[in-house]
C-alpha cells in the first residue's frame, strides 16, 4: 500500500521520459495532476517521440489516450477528473475537436459528471495541433 | 444534503449547455472547479449564445458574472476562489481589464485575500475578448 | 500558529504589489496557489518593476526565484509543487528553457518527484519572455 501523503511520480509504461525534469503525473493524497500531454505514440526505447499522425483526429485521440494512461497509472480514471485544459493551435479546429471529444467520452461511459474544461488557442511546437492537461481529485 | 465526496456537476440556471461534453462547474469534496467562462448573456432557450457586447468592459463584467454564477451554484463565493486564469486576446487590454477587475472586486466586498491570478494572451473564437476560469477551495 | 482553514494571502517581502486586486499567492488548508510570476527583480519601493534582463536565461532564473519566494512565504518548498505552468512567447525558446530548468532543479536537490508541467506559447507584455505559475499541495 503506497503512502498517500507522499508526493509520487506517476509514470505510465507507455510514455517516453519527459523532455525536461518534470513528471508526466504526480500524486499526493487524493490529488493527481497530469502534465500537458500531446499526441505522441507509445514510446519506442531509443527512438525520438513520434506523433500519432498529422490530423486533429489522430492527435486528439492519442492525446486523450495519453492523459488516460497517466490517470490509470496514478490509480484514477476519467470519472475523477475535475478539469481538462485543452490547448489548440487553430480556432477553426474547435468544432471538430468537440465532435471527437464527445464521441470519445460517450465511449468512456462516465458514471459521474463530465469534467470542467477550458479551451484556448496557443502556439505549440511544429507538427502538434493539441495539448491537454488534467487535474483529478480521487474519491 | 448532497454527498460532498461525490463529484457533481454544477449547473447555473442562467447558463446554456456547454458546446461539448463538459460541465460549467464540478464539485468534489471541498474543491470546486469552474470551466472557462466567456461573456455570454444568460441563455435564452432555443437560441444560440449571445455575447454581452463588443467591448472589453461588457465582456469582462459578464464573464465575471458567469464565473460567480457557477461558484454560487456550487455553494461557493468569490471568497473561496484560490486562482483565476484570465485569457485575453490583446496585450493592449491589460490595463483596462485591471481597472474593470479592481472596481468589480471592490464592489464584491471580499472578506478574504484576493485570489491568485495568471493573465496570458491567447486566441479565442471570433468576437470574444476574454475568458476566465477559476479554482475554488471551500472552507 | 496560523489558522490553516482560513484563506490567507502569501506576500513575499521582495515582491512589488500586484498590478491589480490579486495575490501573489494564497493558501487555504494544505493548498497553496502561486500566481503567474515573471522575471521582475526584487521590488524597490517607489519604483516600477524592473525585468531581470533581456535574455531568456535571466528571466527564467528570476521567474523561478520569484515562484520559490512565494512558496517559501507560504510555508512550502519546491518539493510540494504539483504543477508548473510555463508560458513562453517563442517556440524556439523551448530547448534553452529546458536546459536552464533542468540545471536549476538539479541544484534544488528535490527529495520528491518533480512537478508535472505544461508549456504553451502565448503572448506576454512587451519585454517579457516567460511566465510561470504553480499549484502546491503541502504534506
Amino acid at each position: 500500500m503506497s503512502d498517500q501523503t507522499a508526493k509520487t511520480a506517476v509514470v505510465p509504461a507507455t510514455h517516453a521520459a519527459p523532455p525536461a525534469k518534470f513528471s508526466h503525473g504526480v500524486r499526493k493524497g487524493n490529488i493527481l495532476q497530469v502534465a500537458g500531454q500531446v499526441g505522441f505514440l507509445p514510446a519506442v526505447p531509443g527512438e525520438a517521440p513520434t506523433v500519432a499522425g498529422p490530423t486533429l483526429r489522430e492527435q486528439t485521440l492519442q492525446t486523450l489516450a495519453n492523459v488516460k494512461s497517466v490517470l490509470e497509472a496514478g490509480g484514477a480514471s476519467w470519472d475523477d477528473v475535475m478539469m481538462l485544459r485543452v490547448y489548440l493551435t487553430d480556432v477553426a479546429h474547435f468544432a471538430e475537436m468537440n465532435e471527437i471529444y464527445n464521441t470519445y467520452f460517450d465511449e468512456q461511459n462516465l458514471k459521474d459528471a463530465p469534467a470542467a474544461r477550458t479551451t484556448v488557442y496557443v502556439g505549440l511546437p511544429a507538427g502538434l495541433l493539441i495539448e491537454i492537461d488534467a487535474l483529478a481529485v480521487l474519491g
